[in-house]
């Protein structure tokens, strides 16, 4: 199966904002195994007319975004329709639907977003009046969605990719999504393939986190690939469907009705940032010492001078003082801290990457774990040892051994 | 002038990668007053032929990238000679140039590489092995760049720029780059065309800042604008060429030989992560207390519980207390304080986006002052509050009014 993309947008042409619509659609219809064959992108005054005929030729399912909106030039109606052979008809599921969200101010510019060619089915959109549409014109599926991305996006997984597999004849599950946490995209597209290479992987890199999505095969077969895959990196790493350490950790803390401090040294308060992002964050998050001088670690979180001068900042004992210190100034019930060498160049001797995370509480003996972080840069390790603290706190709240749970991680 | 870009990369309609090019020539041509028409996206196995063609008819110029590779199906080379009517000849120039950087490994597969359009010119490659080239085919400029972009952006900067400016009349300096702080991207532009509708208006959003490129008419009348613009936006908010807030502040700091503590509540550690981004922090910044619960103002920052009972926590007390704390307690020379509400919801009565920022020194009076952020959500305001303390941060450093400055911030 072939397909094309026409994407509308003036913001687009103009270079304001970067497509991603093209990206994603390409994405996700790969992952069903269909071939992409051309993405066209104009701008809200530029005529479809022949792209889509150009394409219909050479396509079994063109999808065309925007173009629907109720002051856009409207191009994407009219054109489909006369692709298609057809005229423009009003279709009363989208016309009450209008009706419903928009009661009388539905007359006017809006009316024209129920318009669709005539023998087409509705495409609901929760986010938005203008309803998609899809049909076939000279046996080709065309396929009509709304620009904006919020929008969109949700019709596109709840609708087109539903409707593609059915006439692709895949079965509802044959694709599934997990979050892998710590590992360089490259590193884990690699261990995909050694895990499985009958099988399609994809793979999206999110600051904090990589979706990982995988298709193909019986689902025992994807099962038991993930399953290896999850031997290779360890626990706690490779999680099913789309979460993040940050929304872990945050639900640990809030069912357990506890209170959380930090002290940072090589994150600098990144970890601190993370655990007051969210709204309502005072009721688990008091507070922070980023102790980047020695002598805010000594003076300020309580580490002893001599564990400093015997250990150095960054070690098992400095990283266990750092947390007991930090929580005993906040009261919190637990605490994390992280102190490490974030590069680019060695510290105290210890190679870059060298990153010791202390976990206290109040009915826990304390905990400082090494992690070996291989170096991409400043940025990198410290997000990587942000969240490989984030991670772990859950587990260390319920009591559990984290060493042991951190000494099954690999590639990190 | 028209323009239409052809852009080859299976990467791109597999969606593993996102496409760039599209957007960075898009802007880039639009700054220059083209209007880009059309953009196509095709895998490295497709054809361009027809697509080509089909373009030249409506574009005075045609960028295509990509296809260029030793070991690619090289489609570019001989459909742009197709379409501009000559064959293919080896050029001497490019020839050379591959001689020199791969000697007898030039023979074989990237020998080709130096062939190109009979009557075109070559565009120099610094980064690899393919140079690019331009000519007429029909009336239209054919443009052809390699794909990968680190060899594509500074070939687009260096020489096709300057090529369709010259092509355009156009003076080389005819692109002003400025950069702005802490307004709204859609108030920038706004704010751009009321300066002068006539001038042709860029903006770039990158999280800390906004990259604000202006061009059209002449250099007086420019500038003009820009003093307008400046005059509306108020102090520092609105700098000459490519600068970061986060850079000035350092800057500032390290010209001093000054070290810096940072007291933070609603930005939760994002002032304090933004201090220690860069490698070689150490030397400036000492640490930092986020006290998110207002017990660890009083206990760990020593504000003193009368003010934070009479004015609350997100007060002018509050600030400079946070700050005069935080200073004494890592013994910096200067500091900053940030304490807010960041939303979504109000607190202590207080709207969302009320911030109050601390500056304190070792020779200086503290100072607070009170911002008014237009709500985005909490992100936006955090980031906001952050980027305005490292804007303020120099003037305090260098003992000038830092409330005068703030009190011509407008739109924020």
């Amino acid at each position: 199966m072939k397909a094309s993309f026409i994407i509308i947008g003036t913001e687009l042409t103009r270079g304001i904002i970067q497509d991603s619509h093209g990206s994603l659609l390409s994405r996700e219809l790969s992952h069903l195994g269909i071939h992409v064959s051309e993405i066209v992108i104009v701008p809200d005054d530029g005529s479809i007319e022949k792209i889509l005929e150009a394409l219909m030729r050479n396509s079994d399912v063109v999808i065309i975004t925007g173009g629907l909106g109720p002051t856009s030039d409207d191009m994407t109606r009219p054109v489909i329709a006369e692709a298609a052979g057809v005229k423009l008809v009003r279709s009363d599921e989208a016309w009450t639907f209008l009706l419903s969200r928009l009661g009388d101010k539905a007359y006017g510019a809006n009316e024209r977003q129920a318009m669709i060619p005539e023998g087409f089915s509705i495409i609901e959109n929760r986010n938005g009046t203008a309803p998609g549409f899809y049909g076939y014109g000279n046996g080709t599926l065309l396929i009509s969605l709304p620009g904006p991305p919020r929008e969109m996006t949700p019709m596109l997984y709840e609708s087109v990719l539903p409707l593609l597999r059915q006439k692709l004849d895949l079965a509802e599950d044959a694709r599934d999504e997990y979050t892998s946490f710590i590992t360089a995209e490259a590193k884990l597209e690699e261990l995909c393939n050694e895990a499985d290479s009958s099988l399609c992987w994809g793979t999206r890199f999110q600051d904090y986190k990589i979706s990982l999505y995988v298709s193909g095969k019986s689902r025992e077969e994807r099962d038991k690939a993930i399953r290896l895959l999850q031997s290779k990196v360890g626990s706690l790493r490779l999680a099913e469907g789309d979460v993040d350490a940050l929304s872990l950790a945050i639900d640990a803390l809030k069912s357990h009705g506890a209170t959380i401090s930090v002290a940072e040294s090589c994150t600098g308060g990144l970890l601190s940032m993370l655990l007051t992002e969210r709204a309502g964050a005072s009721a688990y998050m008091l507070g922070s010492v980023t102790g980047y001088a020695p002598q805010v670690k000594r003076d300020v979180l309580s580490v002893s001078g001599k564990v400093i001068e015997e250990n150095g900042t960054v070690s098992y004992e400095c990283a266990s003082g750092m947390a007991d210190g930090v929580r005993k100034l906040t009261g919190s019930d637990y605490s994390i801290s992280v102190t490490g060498v974030a590069g680019p160049d060695k510290d105290e001797g210890k190679d870059v990457g060298t990153v010791y995370i202390g976990f206290s509480g109040k009915d826990r003996a304390t905990v400082s774990i090494l992690f070996r972080f291989s170096s991409w840069g400043r940025a990198s390790i410290r997000r990587k040892a942000a969240v490989a603290a984030l991670l772990l706190l859950p587990s260390f709240i319920e009591g559990k051994d984290i060493r042991q749970i951190a000494d099954t991680w690999d590639y990190i």
